[in-house]
Order: C-alpha cells, then sequence, then structure tokens
C-alpha cells in the first residue's frame, strides 16, 4: 500500500540525518497522497539506522492506523491538523536542529535578514504561541498543529515553510515530503545565519522591503527567472 | 569474566567518540553487574582507538582491580559512589564535552528551556557544589561522587540522568551502559540548545511546568504514549 | 567549446561544496578565458551532485549565452561585472557561507585584526552599499556587480580578493576560477575568526599596521619570501 | 638523512589537517634531533595533501639548510628560537586553529577554567606581547620567538606547552613532535572551552587552585596516578 510514497517518506526522513538536524530518535516527515486522503509517517520512537520503507505506517486524516505494525509518530496529529488547513501541502517535517530550536526556546521568531532568507521565506519565520494548559493536558498535537495554523493565519503556507513551535522546534512544509525536508534544511540555516547576524548588530537589522521582493519573486513569483524551465 | 559486558562498556566507550564528545583519552564509560556486584570500566589513559574489549578492568565496588592488566580510569571511584548510592544504575559516563563543560566551568546549571529537555530530564541539569581543598586534596575522585549523590539529592536518578561537576565536566548514567552513554550525548545536546537560547534572551525563558510535565509523561509516565510498546 | 576551462569550472565548484560554503544550487562559480573573451559559469538551480563539467554555460561579457542547453547562473551579470572592471581577473566565485553571510546581514565590513587576514586581504573586507529600490528593480544582478566595484573603490581588486554585498553574501575573486573559490573559503574563515575575536573584545582590537604590512608584504610584495618560488 | 624523524614530523603535520585545526597551507611542526643539533621541519607553502616525508627540510639551529630541495616554513626561525631558549623541547606546532587564534586577535590570554585546562596546562595560556614595528621590520620571525621565550618566562615550558602569539596564533610544543601536535589540540579544545565558559559568565570564573593543583599532578607530578606507569 503506497509503497512509492512509503520509500519517499523513508527517504526524506534520512535526509534530516545526513543534515544533521536530528541525531536518535529525533524528528519526523511524513507525505500525504492526495488521491486517497492517506498520509505516511515514520514510526514512533524508531532509531532511524535501522528503520526501513516498510516500517512507515499509514494513517487517515482521522488518526486511525489504515496499515503498519508500528504506532505512527507521537506528533502524527500535528502532521494531520497541517494537512487538514492546508490542502496544497503533501510533505511535512519536524526536527529539534540547533539553531531553529534555540529561536523556538526563547519564544522568537526568526526576522528576515537577508537574500537567503528571502530566497525560501516571504518574511519572517513567526514563533506560535504557547499552548494552555488545557491545551496541553488534552490533545497536546493536534492543539500544536492548531497554534502553528493560527501562527500563519493571513499568509500563504508556500510563502511561509515553516513556523516554530514555542519552547520545541521547527516545524516545517512543502508540496512533497522531499520538500518538507529540505525546508527544514534551509530553515535551520536560516536560524543560523539570523543568530549570528544579531550576535554582531545592536539591534534588528532592518532588511529593506525591495530586496525581500526581489529574491523571493525572482525565484517564486509569476515571473521568476531562477533555476531552469 | 563478564565478557559480554566488556563488549557492551567497550562498545560505549567507543560510541562518546563517534559522537564527538570525547578526543583522546578524554571521558570514560563503566557497566555494572548487578549480580556479581562487580563494575567493567575503561582503563585510565589508554587511546580509544587501540582499545580492545579485553582491556575493559574489572573492579569491586570497593575500587579493587578483580581482574585486568591495566589500571581502572581514575575517575573509578566516582563512578563507585553512584554505583552504591543509586542501586537502579546499569552504567555512568563522563565526558568533557564542550558546552556542558562549558557550563560547568560557569558553574551554572542547565536550565530546562523546552521539549528536547523534557523528553530526558524533569528539572534543570544541576551543576554540583565545588570541592572543598580538604576534599580535594583527599580521596578526590570519591568525593566527586559524593557531590554528585548530593547534587541530586531529593530527585530520583532516573529523572535527572545527568549533572555537571563544578568546573569538571558532565557525569551522566542510566539503567544500562548504553544508556548512560546515549544520556551523556543527550546531555551535551541539551546544553548546546542550552546556550543558544541564553544567548537570544534577555533573561532566562521561563519554561511552563504543563509542557515540562506533558513532555516528560509522555515518554516517562506510567501512561507513556511515545516510542512502540 | 573550452573544455578545459568548463572542466575546471565546475570542480571549482564542487570544491565550496567539499569546504562546507555552499548547499543545494547555492553559490556559483565562473572562469574567465581571457583569449576569446568568454565566461563559463555554473548553470542556475542546478544541484552539484549531478552537475557534470558539459552543464557549465558558455556566455559572452554582454551576458549572450553562446554554448549551453541550461540557464546560466542568476548571478551571472554581477560576474560580468567584475570582468569587465577589472581585467586582472581570471575567476569570480558567490557563497552564503555562514560568518560572512552574518556580516553581510549585519551590513559591517570584516575588520582586519590579525596575520591570518593579513596573509590575503590588504585591508578590511568591505561590506558594499545596499541598492536603490530603482537599482534593485531595474537590472538587480547588474548592480550588485557595481556596487561590488564601487565598494573596492581605490583599492586592488588583487589586494581585496573578496567583499560583502549587503544583506547578500560574499563574493570572491583571483586571477584564476580556482583561486576564486580558494579565496571564498578564506573570506570564510576570516569571517568566523573575527566574529569570534569580536565576542570576545570590548571593543574592535586595532591591529598594528606594521604587522599588516610585514604578513601582506612577505607573502604578495615584490621581496616575498613565503612559499617556493 | 633523519628519515624516521622526517616521517613523523610528517605525520605530526597531518595530525593537525585530521584534528581540524589547519587548512590549505597554513600551521606548521617542527621536530628536534638533538644528537645532531638539527631540526626537521615542514616545506613552505607546501599544501598538506601533496605533501611527503622526504619533502621535509633538514636546518641546522642557525636556520641554514642542511638538506631539501624545499625552503623551509618561513617561521622556521620562530622554531629555533623555542629549541635554543628550551632544551628540553622535541617538537613544536603552529596553528592559525579558530578559538586559539581568536583570543590571540582579541589580545588576551586563555584563562585556567577548569580540570581539562589543568590536565595539561598549570596557570593560563598567555597572550605574548605586541612585536615593535622595528622588530616586525627586522627579524620578524625570529623576533616572534623571543617574545614567546619572554611571555612564559619564569615558568617551566612543559608546564606551559603553548602560548599565542599576539594578533597571530598559537605555537605549542612538547617532548616529540606528536607531543607538540598534541597540544596544539588541547589548546584550541582549551580556547573553545574557555570562550562558550566567559559567554555564560558575567565575569571571569575564579578557578580555585585546589583544583588545578589536584588536577595538574595527579597526571604530571611526582605522585601521578593517571594514565598506566
Amino acid at each position: 500500500m503506497l509503497s512509492e510514497l512509503k520509500k519517499r517518506v523513508h527517504a526524506a526522513n534520512l535526509e534530516l540525518v545526513h543534515n544533521g538536524l536530528v541525531i536518535y530518535t529525533w524528528g519526523n516527515v511524513s507525505g500525504y497522497d492526495r488521491e486517497s486522503g492517506l498520509v505516511v509517517i515514520k514510526p514512533s520512537g524508531v532509531a532511524y539506522d535501522v528503520m526501513k520503507p516498510e516500517d512507515m505506517v499509514v494513517v487517515d486524516l482521522e488518526g486511525h492506523v489504515v496499515e503498519g505494525n508500528l504506532r505512527p509518530s507521537s506528533d502524527t496529529p500535528t502532521h494531520l491538523e497541517l494537512y487538514k488547513a492546508f490542502p496544497e501541502l503533501g510533505g511535512v517535517a519536524h526536527t529539534h536542529s540547533t539553531y531553529a530550536t534555540a529561536f523556538a526556546q526563547a519564544q522568537r521568531s526568526i526576522p528576515a535578514l537577508g537574500t537567503t532568507h528571502a530566497d525560501y521565506f516571504y518574511g519572517d519565520i513567526p514563533c506560535c504561541r504557547v499552548l494552555t494548559p488545557e491545551e496541553t493536558a488534552g490533545e497536546y498535537e493536534k492543539n500544536t498543529g492548531r497554534s502553528i495554523v493560527e501562527g500563519i493565519s493571513g499568509r500563504s503556507p508556500l510563502e511561509v515553510p515553516g513556523v516554530l513551535a514555542s519552547f520545541h522546534g521547527p516545524f516545517s512544509w512543502g508540496s512533497t515530503p522531499e520538500k518538507a525536508a529540505y525546508h527544514a534544511t534551509v530553515l535551520e540555516k536560516l536560524a543560523e545565519l539570523a543568530f549570528f547576524t544579531l550576535q554582531l548588530s545592536d539591534s534588528i537589522p532592518v532588511f529593506p522591503q525591495h530586496m525581500m521582493d526581489k529574491h523571493y519573486l525572482r525565484k517564486h513569483g509569476k515571473n521568476a527567472y531562477y533555476g531552469q524551465r
């Protein structure tokens, strides 16, 4: 069942390891199959070096396991909230990568400070609000997903392909699982650049809007001219 | 004698090297065999790349060498104090890993600042008190062990699977030597995350107790639902 | 056509990857063939691990593609401005390397703070001015090149083999594509050294002029005595 | 001539590369043959990956080349001053390693802040004085050596197996070329630990003298009990 997507989700999970974003069992990537309405996701607490494509778990959008002997990632309900809120998503990734998690723990959004950022994110990478004790005691992972949807409210999820969950870490996404993992790497790199920039600055530098527009649009606008067509 | 445990302790020592926590002869891991009451530990000052499982030294809880041609790690008495105080331990690890050692040298505990921390440690990672000149001149390594026992006093050692020895570095432990080494890696990562978080913050962020409870208990409480059962 | 230069430019691009200066499709290196007046440059948005020497694109100094099925790097007009302004250049490189980009995002020049710096750069590594909205909306990449030429105005480009484009990142160059990539690595290392030096200093340390002269000239002056002759 | 020492000096130079202390042609290690009074040293400006043991240059203590087709490292006169001043030395190393060079550029000594430091260095790692314009214009490299000898004046070079040359970088040494390279790695690690410790501290922490004594002497005193005998 969905064996091609399982291979891709498995590979995207390993990409997080290769890029130094996760260790041990930390982090997870899922992929969404629009046709069947099913999600393929990493099993919970399984080490990356023993995990195989067929270990990926298939769940429906309500979180019921449709196929697989292992339990899905404990963060599954967060992923599902995102797929339900944003039909354009085909993949979601979560890591505890160093600089992004530091911003999340400091409860700071990652400001747009240069063209590397604007090549991928149009505007800041928001740090979402803290969950209340009630939201945390209840459907915690689902409520984390809701706080993320709230956090990017009013913006397109493909223009902001990732956010920070407060005190937790980054979630990212894209039209495929590969792009979700790709954006996890980009988000960490942007957090790292922002960290060092802030250490070198007395106040937060003001990145001009016209440069933001130029860089985002030369890659993503309808007249984009970056890359091959 | 205890050849299986020797292999495991040897492998756990090499795990510290692979994870970038120790260089040269720095650091050591031991394992405790509850049945015989004996401890297997790395020899002192032997380089990791030439060390073999059969070089591991067997000592009793009083520190007498029971088997082995090499001298045990000079930190052996510290390990033994921990095994004597906490019967639930099956392994102890010691490193000079960068961020954890920096906190120890700054005499600062590592505050709990996010869910990555709460997934493993319930509360801060304490920095133990400095030994007096008398304690240092006397049974220094044994007294280091005593200061660690003091430092986690009132808490369960499995809820705080590691501490910082003041001006020295981290000690960590677990129910097996593998888990002791695992916690050495986790502790270093948490120290790194805390370091960058503090650099991004004007004051120490307050990580909400309800998130701490949620994350620690979803992995370690009796209703834990993280991982496979 | 120019197959030898294509191999060298391809290899110089991969050197950026090996030295950890670029990930994915970030960054680019070009080489200039003085005899034909043509430039060989990396194609736009092609991943390094699939890129082959024959994928390199040949353009003339006005930016017309002379050979190649792929579109040249979107930064091509910046490279061309540099070749036109400075006939001594044989290669240009661009990266988003961490520390150099942080200085660019903080809009700070990299000060000369020691002999490592003076072995390669005579004086600071300037951060060029920000482009106006008009320059950005217009021929952005060409105007970036012009701002770089302005930024090193009055100094020899071989004495300042690299600069920072504001809010963007480093550009570097040399008499060959290999040297352009080499200077990209050196520039990043100097930015890293400067970053840590500034963190350790209450004010910017004053590196004595006589030491700058000595180190630059022992490697680059007419009485240079460093290296083999 | 001295072919065994050439192999060892060659290997010690590569050790600097493997430990990430030098890139390209930066850094150098030499070894001293007490019997013949000759020094074997890395050639100047030769890349590590093409350098062979037989490329090592043999010089006498006055700096005359006794054997070898290549020019010796431009830092040779610094090494020679150290061998002449301290007959106990058998090897000298020089790098531009990141954290140590940052302290040198900030003109700060590396304070003794913990047991890792005290395991190797008894007291701080001094930053030597800046050379005058006259000393720099004259026999610069020889005068660098003299400033180092001055910098550790009153202390034993084996108790302080390395220093920082102001605005330049670390020099280290030992009874053999291997130990000189080993101390280069240790010195960099201590600089890194000190850097992060200082970032976490409002003022420089006071590492108690009794802990310094204990750690230095348990490894190096006449009653040392660390390692194998």
